[in-house]
């Protein structure tokens, strides 16, 4: 190995191989769940020297076929999917792409931002903001996640419901291949029907076809207002009708849909009582709305409020509240992002990131509550996410009192089996948009249709034949 | 042969297997450039007919490995790039997806529809429109094009703007693959992060890597209203900047952004002098743009109305009128939609559509209309198109009084580089919204970047390793 480490010096400087001393900021996930062991972290300046990294790696395993060496892409090392830290063998590299963060180019009548992979997400909304533009993906991590990362795993989000997922967003690539050749694909087209759709199969194949080392994403003009608001719902029926009344009545103002069940919210305001909570807790389900306007905060305040008179005639909303400024707004979505925080506070907990249609998320929940309840008598569902993409964060949490780690010792298995099963059978995803990494690489060989994991094997075949690229992840070969 | 034909007719029936007489509706293509000879054209009614076909032509092939049989996908057959339709060999099954036409459900509080790949454009859209819903794929074929060949070809169309191409709007498909095995990925899912993305794959792919037997799509709220504006622009870096400011002032509501040079119209008005022109001709280019509005005609109209003064104050729109009724929309719509006919009758013509991006689109013009005035004086250019997308026809026609065929048999090559050179120096795209087909196969792989080119094979090759689904489009292996 000693051979190709002085390679990789000799092509990104010494200064950028590391190999001694504490490694876990690249070692260890997010979550804390794996530590790995680096061969090496190398953090190549430039595309070039990615081409060049992948090109000796390549070549050392050719000459050294035994040897494992393979390559972990990563980002900000924020994945929820373990999809971003070598393993234990000692034998992988990681490709740090935290170097190449600059924003090449932006083009305002284009609507378009390219960017590098190791830019930072929130340090690219800023710099859209600058230009009075927009760069809507927005997620929790976004002040350390880049955008190689969320292209990778085509990260989700709160605005997926207007914007889409990092996919939507993403116009054109620049790839270094598993070959070390660069593919350079960063057009800002809207329109390119000039072959296959090598884009969208980068995206969101978690590195393990090649390295994204940089994007042209979408922007969009900034909106004139946002503004937010907190409605109690008798039922998530109700929350289905009443996203279908603010679809109709907001269009596409309508920039954000979160669901809240009463027990996530009862969290939030047991481990956060400082927390205002402007409605009583007394409904089963809440919705969190956002309303972007290109007109006025008037405009929209008119609109939203029509919207909720509405829905509290119609009945699908009991109760409402609309943030009357900027720190109000602040203050319902810091509610809402408390819930994992609060949640972790009560102990650990079995986390699922899963989506069905948004038609049959009454009937899913239904079904799924009543089957762990039989299974698990007591057992407590922090259930929460992004209804308007029918994208739930349906986390199990153990009954009042029980031990949470003997818990998760004892049922995380068998709670998986029973939320995926029931996924399956509403016709849902089991990972919808934290991607499959590691973590679930055995639950999708088991649930995904064995004609899609064949051409998931034969793509992987044909563009890493040597498997070099972020091996174990999305499927093993 | 015959035993495939037998096999064939066992499979899908006797009365869906034609071998005899006039053929021309399945083997001559839209535009009549290109007239193959069928050995069958095969009607299966169903995705396991379909699934039984590929499978009795691949085994076929498998036995007889120079017998040449392979397979042509079908729809509505009216692609503009010669992709559907069999070569001369008369070794090539035209495989008509055309009776199955069903929606098989639209389900509302999903805003999805699943509708088999047979089902006619047109159709699905008064589907949805029966649900209060809208399906916004547009384009000019809609009364026969179906939904397996616009998401073959990735259709664009007139919204693209708005609500993106056949692809985007696009959440699952089922798809029969080389192998004659059914992959059932009807997913309604707007989120689900579960491996490779096969459906982007097969989306473009103009029936090359497998077969699109249903789709599940995505569907929006019918706006409340929707206006159409016919506006004068100086120049084509005032409609750049008409549509920076449509973007600003409109938002989302900005669904239609079409340019047209002043000789197009010219040509509409010569043509046909019974249109009513309700602008001077003397403007060098014109835009058409249309509004939709979730809310009331009235504020649409006010919208529309402050954005056309805003833009009448900054310089940009030197003219404008808003359609007062909506026969007259679609008269404003009728004068655009004229220009391929009246361009038509003005005699034959070099057809490009191209796309580079937005910004780029005024040097573009200006440069290659100079080269080829250069190249052959008094050239006249019939430019129009999506410039909301940046995607123009920019077709080339002869002299006023040039014999058109001879200008084609001396010029359509020359003409073709140089316009093609040009929009690789821009950053564009040789092929925008009409995809490759046999058409553009050449200059493709002579455009496109080896490395892409390079990947494509090898997708190919494995998805396809017999070259079996419509060889020779696309790219040649």
């Amino acid at each position: 190995m000693q051979t190709l480490l002085d390679e990789l010096r000799r092509i990104v400087g010494t200064a950028h191989v590391f190999t001694d001393g504490d490694l876990s900021a690249w070692e260890q996930d997010w979550r804390k769940r794996s530590h790995g062991k680096a061969l090496a972290v190398v953090r190549p300046a430039s595309t070039d020297e990615v081409a060049q990294v992948v090109k000796a790696c390549a070549v050392y395993r050719q000459a050294h076929p035994s040897c494992g060496v393979s390559i972990v892409p990563q980002g900000g090392n924020t994945s929820l999917a373990v999809g971003a830290t070598p393993d234990e063998s000692g034998h992988q590299i990681v490709l740090s792409l935290q170097r190449m963060s600059a924003v090449r180019r932006l083009d305002a009548d284009n609507l378009t931002v390219t960017v590098e992979a190791g830019c930072i997400l929130q340090n690219l909304q800023e710099r859209a903001e600058e230009a009075s533009l927009l760069f809507p993906l927005s997620l929790a991590a976004e002040g350390t996640c880049t955008i190689g990362g969320n292209l990778g795993s085509n990260a989700g989000g709160t605005q997926v419901l207007r914007y889409g997922n990092a996919r939507d967003l993403c116009l054109g690539l620049e790839v270094v291949t598993a070959q070390g050749e660069v593919w350079h694909g960063l057009s800002g087209l809207r329109k390119d029907n000039t072959g296959y759709d090598l884009r969208d199969l980068f995206v969101g194949s978690e590195g393990t076809l090649g390295i994204i080392t940089a994007a042209t994403m979408k922007l969009y003009p900034l909106p004139a207002a946002q503004l937010t608001a907190l409605a109690a719902v008798p039922s998530l029926a109700d929350a289905v009708a009443l996203l279908a009344l603010a679809h109709r009545r907001l269009g596409a103002g309508l920039t954000g849909f979160e669901v809240m069940g009463q027990f996530s919210l009862s969290l939030v305001a047991k481990h956060f009582p400082q927390l205002p909570m402007p409605l009583s807790l007394a409904s089963p389900f809440f919705v969190l709305l956002e309303n972007s306007d290109h007109e006025t905060e008037v405009h929209a305040r008119s609109q939203f409020e029509n919207l909720l008179e509405a829905a509290l005639e119609q009945g699908c909303v009991s109760d409402a509240v609309v943030a009357e400024s900027l720190s109000q707004a602040r203050q319902l979505w810091h509610i809402r992002e408390s819930i994992p925080l609060a949640q972790a506070l009560e102990g650990l907990n079995i986390k699922h990131d899963i989506s069905v249609p948004i038609s049959r998320i009454p009937d899913f929940v239904r079904a799924t509550d009543a089957l762990l309840q039989q299974a698990i008598p007591g057992v407590r569902l922090v259930n929460f996410g992004h209804l308007g993409d029918g994208n739930l964060h349906y986390n199990v949490q153990a009954p009042a009192g029980a031990d949470a780690a003997q818990f998760l010792r004892d049922h995380e298995v068998r709670v998986n089996t029973l939320v995926f099963d029931s996924v399956q059978a509403f016709d849902g995803s089991i990972s919808a948009e934290h991607g499959v990494g590691s973590l679930k690489v055995d639950h999708l060989a088991h649930y995904k249709s064995p004609v899609a994991l064949g051409m998931m094997r034969a793509i992987k075949q044909a563009l890493d034949p040597q498997n070099l690229m972020n091996p174990g992840r999305v499927l093993r070969v």
